[in-house]
């Protein structure tokens, strides 16, 4: 294992003058082939190119001044990166995009530099991150587990030390589940308070652009340079965000968390509802009425704006897509215009229903995911573990909800497990004291 | 023609004990089989249970302090009022409501009292109201003429004098059609701003009551009443207003609004741009990008969310619809998830792009109908002129935003032609200030 990248570390180095960008990005660029990063990259940077963005930067006189001065991120690959191919894991699917998304864009204009593009589950479709051609990532602490998915390169991408920060998506989890995978954070912003712009959408409606960090404080300065108005994006939304001093914290039982089976997960969640309920005082919440809505998702008519995104090339390449997500995506065809708005006021009753827990709550803490899948039970079973995988995941973007997944400990097979605490988009900063809180107190992130 | 009621003259008739409930109410029941209120109503009050209320609320010695004390109102029959059936305009739809919508609820807390539900188009698809079995309300100024839809009866309740206040509903126009045609106001707010507990829905995204009076005062004391959160409404939304003390309007040049040929229209019009150049100062509108999403509404999937709401019924009892609104809603059918997201997208694109109006404006006038329709012309194409009468409408609930329809003048041939104020939610003041504006300028309203 190499210790992960953090923006916190590289700036001091660079300020400090003990580190510059030609140094230490060409170090990194040399491991693309390294074993650690097969199935992790669908593009990289050329070292050439990397030579000359360094030196471009450093020739500024002000440039140090940026917050991302230097700092290398990766990019999932369904996300445009002017210089790189978006595929969304299909390479027929292909195209070289004039410009980057406005995430991507301002990360560049505030410093960082881009490696290259991460794999994924296929069009964003999964949650395990082997729905695709270019080869299942490895989960650097087992390799006989999933690197979670979609985002599973952006993941390994930080795990493995590669970038300090990597932009992923999530409409079920995809922004989430990788982040338990590779003991790393994962902030996943209510849908529309990040730009969509440059996105390839799954779900228009409740995509969002993410973050993983090995650092939490990364995470949120990187959300502070992304986030807020875009013009380009029609379903942007401003959170208006308040402090939250003493957070309300609600967690369910122990006895009301399905693990599937696994044990090991059992116990570590027990041993996080012992803590956060002893140390900050978490009162129990009833997870029903939040995972009422998790089937719409990917068993109903929501799947149909996958179809609007990426349906007519299905239809067009049957072929060329991975067997498990093109039949999936071209199954939505059966639900009709009736049935999208019957799911859309189901979806309005269960936030309004939620809204009587978020009077007396500030955040709630989930699992992320509720059993940990190895690569043999999705090739054994290609649906039923990667829909368990989005048992405490699914509902969030649909109930609006801001995400903060964070690292909580590892199985005695040395498998990161982790949780999330969700909140509303003007209470993320409840959510993310308590993950100062929990760092503290378990030592699990930095 | 009856001189119409408002509540100011009968508050104020009331509270210096010239008149009682009890004395006047029963002389407006007693007229429910005048020539004149044929069409109008599908059920009314008894003269005994009418009495029993007047009764009861002159027992209360505190009721003359309620704002509504005594004031006799309309209610559209798709908005449940508890003692009387909802129909919906489809007798063998007929239901008993348990209990009444929270606008009705909140305007007889306010001590207002239900003389009937109102006569409509079937299951509110229709401008026009000649869709329905219950017989067409007679235009008061013309009977040659329709009354506007689909608010029908609840239009010709304030143009016959027969209530102060007439509830209505609106998703295309028709809450703001039926004013225009029958010389009135028609106060729409914006979808979600007023409860929708309680209605019938037509296309429940888009849907909100409204309300429809003689006097511009009265619409507004009724909108103070009834409008603010319910817990029963899953949709609702809270707008926070602002004062605008120099509301900024615009409006489109003659020459680019589409009167079908309707030369006595295209005259009032251009003396109301006239009118509004000169003494509001008012710009010139592009109404292009507003209007690109009209068709969305009745030849796109959003036609799907009146089959959820009563495509069920229409499928098991073909032969009790009437013959034009069974089949178009039937024929929603056809659209699938996809066509619904992608409909929404556009929508969203749409609002998005009204910004830079908003920006610029505060207030954007237009007819409220291009044309007037005449009886017979409905009869030789029940589609076209139904159609027509939404062209200055049907895209305000999409894009959210109140609307304020105004009196102007009348035709040569005595029909009442007037223009809808928009404004956004939050700016709604503006709409009424220059509404104010208009009457002192006009004597059109009161």
């Amino acid at each position: 294992m190499t210790t992960p990248l953090t923006i916190g570390a590289l700036r001091r180095a660079y300020l400090a003058g003990s580190a510059t960008p030609s140094q230490t990005l060409p170090d990194l660029a040399r491991r693309f082939t390294d074993p650690d990063q097969e199935g992790v990259w669908t593009s990289t940077i050329s070292l050439d190119d990397l030579a000359a963005k360094c030196a471009a930067l450093e020739a500024d006189p002000t440039a140090k001044d940026l917050p991302l001065y230097g700092i290398p991120f990766s990019v999932k690959d369904n996300i445009d990166t002017a210089g790189f191919d978006t595929t969304a894991a299909c390479p027929a699917f292909a195209y070289r995009p004039d410009a980057s998304a406005t995430v991507v864009a301002r990360a560049e204009a505030a410093g960082a530099i881009c490696l290259g593009k991460t794999n994924m589950d296929q069009f964003a479709t999964g949650l395990v991150g082997v729905r695709t051609p270019y080869g299942t990532a490895r989960n650097p602490f087992n390799p006989d587990y999933i690197p979670g998915g979609s985002s599973s390169g952006a993941g390994v991408s930080i795990s493995t030390g590669m970038v300090a920060f990597a932009f992923g998506t999530d409409t079920g989890g995809s922004g989430r589940v990788p982040a338990s995978y590779n003991g790393i954070y994962g902030l996943k912003p209510a849908p529309g308070a990040w730009s969509r712009h440059g996105l390839l959408y799954a779900c228009r409606s409740f995509d969002t652009a993410t973050v993983f960090c090995a650092a939490l404080e990364d995470a949120l300065t990187v959300d502070q340079i992304v986030k807020g108005h875009d013009p380009k994006d029609a379903m942007g939304q401003n959170f208006a965000e308040k402090d939250i001093p003493k957070p309300r914290i609600a967690m369910a039982p122990p006895d009301k968390i399905d693990t599937f089976g696994d044990a090991d997960v059992a116990a570590l969640y027990q041993q996080a509802y012992t803590l956060l309920t002893d140390a900050l005082g978490a009162a129990d919440a009833d997870l029903t009425l939040f995972q009422s809505i998790n089937d719409l998702m990917f068993f109903g008519p929501y799947l149909a704006e996958r179809d609007v995104s990426v349906g007519a090339f299905i239809e067009a390449n049957p072929n060329d897509c991975h067997p498990v997500v093109g039949p999936m995506i071209q199954a939505s065809r059966k639900f009709t215009a009736a049935d999208a708005y019957r799911a859309q006021y189901e979806t309005a009753e269960a936030q309004h229903a939620t809204q009587a827990f978020w009077q007396d709550h500030d955040v709630l803490i989930t699992p992320t995911v509720g059993a940990l899948v190895t690569r043999a039970m999705c090739e054994a079973d290609p649906l039923g573990p990667n829909f368990r995988n989005g048992t405490y995941t699914n509902f969030a973007n649909p109930l609006g909800l801001s995400g903060l997944a964070v690292p909580f400990g590892r199985t005695p097979q040395n498998v990161p497990w982790g949780m999330t605490l969700y909140a509303l988009p003007e209470r993320f900063s409840a959510a993310v004291g308590v993950a100062r809180s929990l760092a503290s107190l378990t030592g699990a992130g930095r």
